[in-house]
């Protein structure tokens, strides 16, 4: 099918002819409402007219930034990705991952489960939500995807073709390249700049050679580490929840990556949020669930991934029969352990970016009073650098609380 | 143009179709002879009936491994990649790439350069030649062709688009996988078993724990690091050479991969060559000429690719302006260290998996006298336990000199 762009009037007549959509409806009888509030796609809730529990979300990708418009130019080939990356985590972690009624490539479109009784972890926590499974879930889903997607699971044949249907994917991995590793640290006309003029910490960022030596280090390690499929942008955004259910959405800059780098953002933006809650509401019980929080996580995550390393006797790294199992418990250790301190350091340089970078976020940019906003940018640059400067040496999940805890 | 397995009759007829091949002979009248001394394509030597010195190589990939014949099935996808690689090669270091005439990924073939003057680099080693330009020449064609194809010096886009071209040549990264990194250590069918049974050296390195770990962690970052394109194969037998030039061949085990490998398989082989004369030559002039040979080789690399390396203000990697000067040559200057140290690494494990593997090396396997062999193999599993258990502490170029020479 050729390529089409849709618009609210053109989107019933196109479900009407998906099998899986009528089938889930029960009727052809669907009434549409645009709800997009991304900055990349155009997004529709479609329902049934008789019973508008009964919905759909329908995403279509455009050839252009939608929050900017036919000016600024972004394939929707971004939306090819996000597609392959969603089927491709459904497949490994289902729990966590929407249903999918409907993907075309060539429309880039999909068409899947509406989250109605869910919403944005970002959003959750900065209301001072708890979410008692949070840790427990997205450990299995970072555990699952990373491992079961790299070269301690699949076999040398099937790790190339998954880095085949991602690698094109260049668009989208420049976007990281720029915006969280290299132009939000020097002066660069896409950065917050009516707060980088004249301001001292900004100056300070742009001019630590110590700091930005060992951003290129983690920059070259992105570029270049194709250990597993990442989602590529698991901020607190890209996760939607409620009590019972965890869902990771919007996998669209997904590719094979480094392991640490979706650990990494989800710490970056929980800790924004500790930021936020230590310069705005103070509220120091809701300040330790958050450090618990990271705890948890990082703990969780490192028990399920090598308990997953462990079931397995063959991969394209091990052959059974290779080491003995002393030396490989402590292999996989090690193993683990670096891919923990990899984590701290890309925390260290997404917080850092958010600071005066393209894209700020709404717990930090978005505070109202100025010296507030200053001061938790101060902290956010705090904790950054220490993340950036020492990762290498971090040796507990302990000794991360600290640098957080110490610095705010 | 549909394959077609040629032979010794069919051949000439393919070539009168190829215009660039008459117009080299500048006749038609053409005589061949089969000359394939390689285990894995048929090689065919064309010349001019009328000037036997006008020849070119024909080399023709079949899907089958040549030395063992049709039931040993190989696809023959490896010449595509052969193919490209060359011409990659010979774009970015044409000096020390053979000239093509004809190059078909279709047919599995290539058409070069007759190297009449030139001899195998590990023959002439062997038999006490010396080749003043060699440290000069190879230095720079790896100082180039790894730069040239890297993150230092491509954009994110052309990068991308390297790593696509080669990503599929899944067979031959697996036949490195399995015996650079793992079969040779380990009881396997495909070794040399007459050698293991009953071997305490074979069953010492078999049971070297300590030395399986660190081999296992450069197994991983072969089979994960996209660092620049490399030939995948460079031993002393991938190369041809006289006084005056040098030629690297047969790079089908192209793919982007770790900046060392190609280093570390030179290394390997000059150091297995260097074991031959202590064992069964003896003459320390020679063995003195490999040693500055393999001195010469690290420090010219090492020199050519930080000149690459500062001559490049933007890159995938760099922004002009985001590091000042002081800072980018430090990060420079621990980035050559880590490769130098990563080929060390990995000759380590070339050197290791040529004792007990499937493809052992003239120098050290073809020695007759058992005892003197016996003497040869345990000084490379020496050399190469060092080599792979040091190889990240290794400061200077002289450590590397020391190792080699401490041992035999």
């Amino acid at each position: 099918m050729e390529y089409k762009e849709l618009d609210v009037k053109s989107v019933i007549p196109y479900l009407k002819g998906v099998d899986e959509v009528i089938n889930y409806f029960g009727s052809d009888e669907l009434q549409v409402k645009e709800i997009g509030d991304g900055n990349l796609n155009y997004v529709y809730l479609v329902s049934s007219a008789s019973d508008s529990k009964k919905a759909l979300i329908v995403k279509q990708a455009v050839p252009y930034l939608r929050c900017v418009g036919e000016e600024f130019a972004l394939g929707r080939e971004r939306m090819t990705y996000e597609i392959r990356a969603l089927s491709k985590f459904k497949e490994i972690a289902p729990e966590f991952v929407p249903n999918l009624y409907h993907v075309s490539e060539d429309m880039s479109i999909v068409v899947m489960q509406y989250l109605d009784s869910h919403i944005i972890l970002r959003s959750g926590l900065t209301d001072k939500q708890k979410y008692s499974n949070f840790s427990e879930h997205i450990s299995t889903y970072l555990a699952s995807t990373l491992f079961q997607t790299s070269s301690l699971y699949l076999n040398s044949t099937q790790k190339r073709q998954l880095i085949d249907e991602f690698n094109s994917n260049t668009e989208l991995c420049k976007l990281t390249e720029d915006f969280v590793f290299t132009s939000a640290f020097m002066e660069d006309e896409t950065n917050d700049n009516e707060n980088v003029k004249d301001n001292p910490h900004a100056k300070k960022l742009f001019n630590d050679m110590e700091f930005k030596e060992k951003v290129l280090e983690l920059k070259y390690k992105f570029m270049t580490s194709t250990d597993a499929l990442i989602h590529g942008d698991l901020h607190t955004g890209s996760i939607m929840l409620n009590s019972d259910e965890t869902y990771v959405i919007d996998p669209e800059f997904a590719f094979v990556g480094p392991f640490g780098f979706d650990i990494g953002a989800l710490v970056a933006n929980l800790v924004n949020n500790y930021i936020h809650h230590t310069v705005v509401t103070k509220d120091e019980d809701f300040k330790e669930y958050l450090l618990q929080t990271i705890k948890e996580v990082l703990e969780l995550f490192g028990d399920k991934f090598l308990k997953l390393f462990k079931s397995q006797k063959n991969s394209a790294l091990f052959v059974d029969g290779y080491i003995d199992e002393e030396s490989a418990n402590r292999y996989r250790e090690k193993f683990l352990k670096q891919i923990l301190q990899d984590a701290i350091g890309y925390a260290g340089c997404k917080m850092a970016r958010r600071v005066f970078g393209v894209a700020g976020v709404a717990e930090i940019r978005g505070i109202e009073d100025n010296v507030l906003r200053r001061e938790a940018e101060v902290l956010a640059l705090a904790i950054s650098r220490e993340f950036v400067l020492r990762y290498e040496d971090i040796n507990t999940i302990d000794e991360i609380l600290e640098i957080i805890k110490s610095a705010g």
